[in-house]
């Protein structure tokens, strides 16, 4: 999958006992996380009580230098963001982490997620003269603790309080002068997960391979509910009365990377173990099980060891085409995924080949690999999606593409959907399926991208309107 | 004077009675007002009823390309600013023009200014819950804006509200989805002159200049306490109560740039007569008037006339250093003056010199210059300050150094100074001198930096400190 | 293998009957021979003979935009560079492609290779008064090829003669305002391919890769010794006497992308048979076979599919990084390798892992990979190599690491070199196994790398001083 | 002037006893020669005998920076230039320093001027085999060094029979792995100086404002034919058969920087002379002379002295826009004018306006200023040029607009250009005026542009030619 299903943003943060490298360690663990979130990113520092922030549109890579990482210096604390923005991108006013001051002080706030309730949020403040800058919800959140911070004794019982009104999802690290706190909202959409440093600290971050990245050791995941604060005092956590949990599960299936484990299950397994109910539940008789690079990997393995075909490697992707790649302005259209990826015939030349992908969108990429498969001698094309058909919007920081476009919505079988994309046959995994593949999970998925049915109350009008809207657009 | 006193900003808007390229046009007059601040500079436009904005740190130059003031596009309003920043100039959210939505829709701002009462004001705003991105005192304005009008019935309404709270120095445009407000305050700090367009559309400015560089009409300066409100309605103005004009004499003197009229009085008049009254002031027999490029030559050619001594070009300035220019690491510190501004040997040769340049501030590169002066032959150098000495604060807009640097703060007479900075001699513009300056103005002055007596009250606590803190520090 | 070997350089062609978009074309083939120079890049196109270029230093992606792709404009003939440069890299007259006047017009000329007498050519031309601009021996290229024709009829003719008197390894494409020539040595050491485009034109470069990611279709390679013109009379060959060909095996091993096809044989399947081969040669009981990204992977699977025992994902690479990428200062040295290669401890934990890599060059890397693996817990990790041991000097094309670093020549045994870098076991492939990988391939190997043994007569003193001087230094 | 008339370059070259800083040291000459050319530049240090070399597109201001100053490290020698470009500006190998390997060595070499034989030794290299990368002389001037270095036993010696062969217009320098050889020809149509630094070193350049920039003295100019040698063995001076001098006189009316003195003469004076001169045989009565900035206010304050009209300052030119600035797509063409130059209204208000410039070339931009003049209320409008009229082609390194634009050359009397460009009266300097502005100048002056007379053979055909084909095309 190329296009089109796009996770928000990815956070970090640290606390360190005394002043160290603490922007250069986010900068690290944001490096780690950029496949959250590749359209800006952003880096605040605390040091002895001073915020100091940088933030640009652009990668980790471009936006951070020698010179800004200097200006940032040392601190004991600092928060990180990356973000992949759904609304032009070019708004340096949405850029993380947001950095306020208010009446008790300075604050900075990073979020992934997405609230259900903003628009109701943003009117009850406007209506009391609140001024907004950015279009993001991070602001909302921001505004409600602040509010909440006038009548509580601390920055953590205003979260607390906060965490009652703001609703849907959010996987948020605050930064105050004194303390770092992690909270994630009470059905735990997005992964969140606490680590510790070698020096005595700790690090809070969207996923393990943060911590990973940065030497650190992972503890645990945040609760769902969980308030989690770090201060001079140590970790202390409260919790508000927590749902049943509901994790996205497009995160094992897509989002994270497969190095990270997410509440007790490794991503990768999750991908094999797909892979291997794809190849129950859709079986079929080929020479090779081939992945689209690099996400259907993983799920190709897993069908290939269930179903004894031998795994191949079908393709050969491109690793230096970024954004400034220009596309050729007199050739057929199709040019620009060959480029981006080549077929290896040796692999596909005269085979049955069963192509796993982790899902499909518009169909018009998987359209193109498939020709590009046959052009390269494919006998025939079984394509198996190891994630069950996208069909209903995501109310909790995914953003899928507006109906008319998903294909999955356009045809009613998949019979057709293969005939469309000229593939021999095609097979999604079940929900069921989905539901099975993080065996040792212990948490609860929310599948309503696929179902439709959502764990708590959506927004019904709005963003249906919206939903609908892109179709009638 | 090359260092030390720096205007804080500039202003330009627009408003047509159909789309057009105002982005483009806003664009031009800010190259025009560039010497009011050269650290940041933006432009938001309105594109019925939608604002997009673009901004950052640098010159007009090099923040704006033709990619994004294409992204930014037409419309039929828009409003620009350049500004220099005293505190660190890095920080992207204190960038103007400030854009915000509140409850009654999008509003942008620009602001030329200091503030009073900011400290007060963001209190107040705090208690309520209020968030501040920026440092600047421009969200104080917006924040008091948009409190006001919850309870008026446009936003005019509620900018003549504010004014009566928020105290100090402002012009400022104001945008929202309809309308392009002008506004001043009722001491006219700071200038701000409204022309039209050659299209029906009307013009909002620092300085005239910027409306010749568009090719507009200059009509006439807005009026201190005046609302200026532009509309598919036409021109409305209303007015809070004003006091006594009280204009920044310092933009005549050096501010403003020659080709700009100011309350009726030409900017480069007023060079020439503050060389004049100087002549008359401060007589001393000489072979050659020169002046320090580029602000002290209209005041040495006044001087020369005056004084019927010829005047001669005495320096050449190096057009092409930047701030990209890097300062050599094993030479002596005056090399970069030189490298700057080169002497003229011819001009001054066996000659005794008057040097006019327009202030002093540390007398640092006075004395390099006077010393350069000397190498090429120069048989006497009598240096002649077309503005009074500064020795008191400025809470208005302008950006002194701390008394510490102040040379007149640190010496007693011109003689002391004179000896310290090598001249044969020196003399300041009295400040009566500078009161007559603009003859033909129809406003009085203030001259606060210069007596330390200031047409309103002052934020004596914060301020001093400050002002007194630069000092100790 | 992340360091210290590398290609030096990939060359891409085209020749179209009428004008057309071949900057742009180039640039694509650029992108997709970008794995064999990372360092600098360049275009030249000729336009009804006028040839223009542009070249700097960098990625393709990097050094191109749109504006200098559209003032390259169209042409009928283009020809384009990837390099890796040994020598600083900053230099941009090493650039290419070349493009000079002389006598009979312009020329413009690209090569991958190495000559083994550029310094007896050079030497030959400077004492007739030549001047050389690169430190590059493509400008030796360039001076035989103009003063072969003041004495020949045709540029093809000149480059005929050159190609008995220059010697060592060439692979290059020559532009003239009519014609565009490819050449190859008479060993053959670099491949070089013909490929058509839909139009009626064609295609020339390294790799068939690139044929492919322009949409192209393979013909055949250029044969060793084989001058190759393509004009409006169409295409026309003459070949030199050729010695019995010495294609660079590692071409297979690691340089070319495994979608390419060299000699008749695919690249993927010869990295899947260095696997196979390495299994039978040096088996090992083990529980999972893990590649090292992204090179080492096919040989993994073919160890894995030769063995019987399962292959697994071992490791995730991290995307992102770059050249910009900036090293934490006060970190451990391995936490890069960590960032860039994580271990997926799903795959290894409590196993006994074969680990499959293409080469190891100091063998610092390889140390830190598997103190990386048993840190997630890998039980065992027998390191296999799918090629022979470095242990020499190529004088054709490759920048191989001085003597002095290289860990086979420091180290009398595998064992020894085992212990050094913390593995179980280690075993590289065989040099009869590296002869036998590339199964259908219609040409012999130069394997001098490896044995010592050359297949041409090699620049003993000087090479060799520089490889010996490297380990004195 | 704004358009049309371009000084090919400035070169500026540094020797010292013991290694310094002296790339940094002529990274601030090339800013004071900065006027000279302001397409590309480049610094080449000679550091124990090793060259290197840094250059690019662009202000040397945008071309150098920290990191590329460090690389140039320090040395004992360096050269530098600053090159305007007739051709394209894109073209990397047109910058200079031209550095080059050959058969005795390393050599850099700077060009300013323009050889009237370049296509003749070309030829004659070409024939022998040579190639060229650059379209500029200067590599022919290299090949002819190199060739003549053959059969001498030094550089020195080598040069002074090449400039037996080398005709027409150079002021250059070279540097060898000992040396640093300024060289200039027999003429001396391009200025030269040489001065000694403060370390017992000496500096050349073309002017003097840069060996004032270094904080350098100056001590004389190199002569015409004069080949000058600095080493570790101090100065040594020899000389080829001169001619009688004949400097640009061009250099005095424009090019030069007014604090540069050459050949004796204050190029500062020698403008107040040719407004003195002007005055004298274009007497016309009015209230105010006003200049054209910035090269035409000398010459205004001497018409104002000679005529006892007063002088006045008309015109404030924007110091900010630089190539960057985006020229507005919807307004009226003349509009850039009015940006980069705007009337000082106070100056001309009713006035009687003898308007001063430097030289007319096409007349559109003259005919801008004085509509804007009067726009401004200048009653009349009387154009004084301090230099005689451009009518003929030059060949010796000034690149003069085509016969077809030179306003001069499209109609037949002044009356008739006044008419156009809507002057009330328009003069120029004449002739012999022009060659008593420098009046103690030890030199005598070319003046073919004005008198189509030259000092030496011209290159009939080619030139005229191209002067021509720019009539016709």
């Amino acid at each position: 999958m190329f296009d089109s299903i796009h996770e928000e943003c990815g956070v970090f943060g640290i606390y360190e006992p005394t002043p160290k490298n603490v922007g250069e360690i986010t900068y690290l663990g944001l490096f780690a996380l950029q496949h959250r979130g590749q359209e800006s990113c952003g880096i605040a520092i605390c040091d002895d009580g001073v915020i100091r922030h940088h933030k640009g549109i652009g990668l980790v890579g471009e936006v951070f230098n020698k010179d800004n990482l200097n200006e940032l210096g040392n601190g004991n604390m600092a928060i990180g963001h990356v973000r992949y923005s759904t609304t032009g991108g070019n708004n340096i006013n949405n850029v993380q982490p947001l950095v306020i001051k208010h009446i008790k002080g300075n604050l900075a706030l990073v979020h992934n997620g997405n609230l259900t309730n903003a628009q109701e949020l943003r009117n009850k403040f406007e209506l009391e003269g609140a001024i907004f800058r950015a279009t993001s919800d991070t602001e909302d959140i921001a505004y409600q603790i602040v509010h909440d911070r006038l009548n509580t004794n601390s920055i953590e019982e205003a979260i607390k309080e906060s965490m009652t009104k703001i609703k849907g999802a959010y996987s948020c690290i605050a930064m105050s002068a004194q303390k770092l706190i992690a909270f994630r909202d009470k059905n735990g959409f997005r992964p969140l997960v606490l680590g510790k440093t070698k020096t005595g600290g700790y690090i809070v971050a969207s996923e393990t391979c943060a911590i990973d990245s940065v030497n650190g050791e992972f503890i645990r995941d945040i609760k769902p509910g969980e308030i989690l604060t770090i201060s001079k005092d140590g970790i202390k956590s409260s919790f508000i009365e927590s749902n049943s949990s509901s994790l996205c599960v497009f995160e094992y299936i897509y989002f994270a990377r497969p190095d990270s484990i997410i509440e007790g299950s490794s991503v990768h397994r999750a991908r094999l173990n797909a892979g291997k109910i794809l190849a129950k539940e859709s079986p079929i008789d080929a020479d090779i099980v081939i992945g689209v690079p690099d996400s259907g990997l993983d799920a190709a393995i897993g069908y290939s060891n269930e179903s004894k075909i031998p795994y191949g490697i079908g393709f050969v992707k491109n690793k230096y085409m970024g954004r400034s790649f220009i596309k050729p302005t007199q050739e057929e259209r199709n040019l620009t995924v060959k480029i981006k990826l080549n077929v290896i015939k040796e692999t596909v030349e005269n085979k049955r080949v069963i192509l796993i992908d982790d899902s499909i969108v518009r169909g018009t990429t998987s359209a193109h690999i498939i020709k590009l498969l046959r052009e390269n001698g494919a006998k025939e094309v079984h394509l198996r999606i190891s994630s069950p058909a996208f069909k209903h919007p995501c109310y909790f920081g995914t953003d899928i593409d507006s109906k008319e476009n998903l294909i999955a919505c356009k045809y009613n079988s998949n019979e057709e959907i293969a005939k469309v994309i000229g593939a021999d046959s095609l097979a999604y995994l079940s929900i069921e399926g989905a539901h099975k593949l993080a065996d040792n999970s212990k948490c609860h998925f929310c599948d309503g991208c696929f179902s439709g049915i959502y764990p708590i109350e959506t927004p019904k009008e709005n963003y249906k309107n919206k939903f609908e809207e892109k179709i009638n657009k």
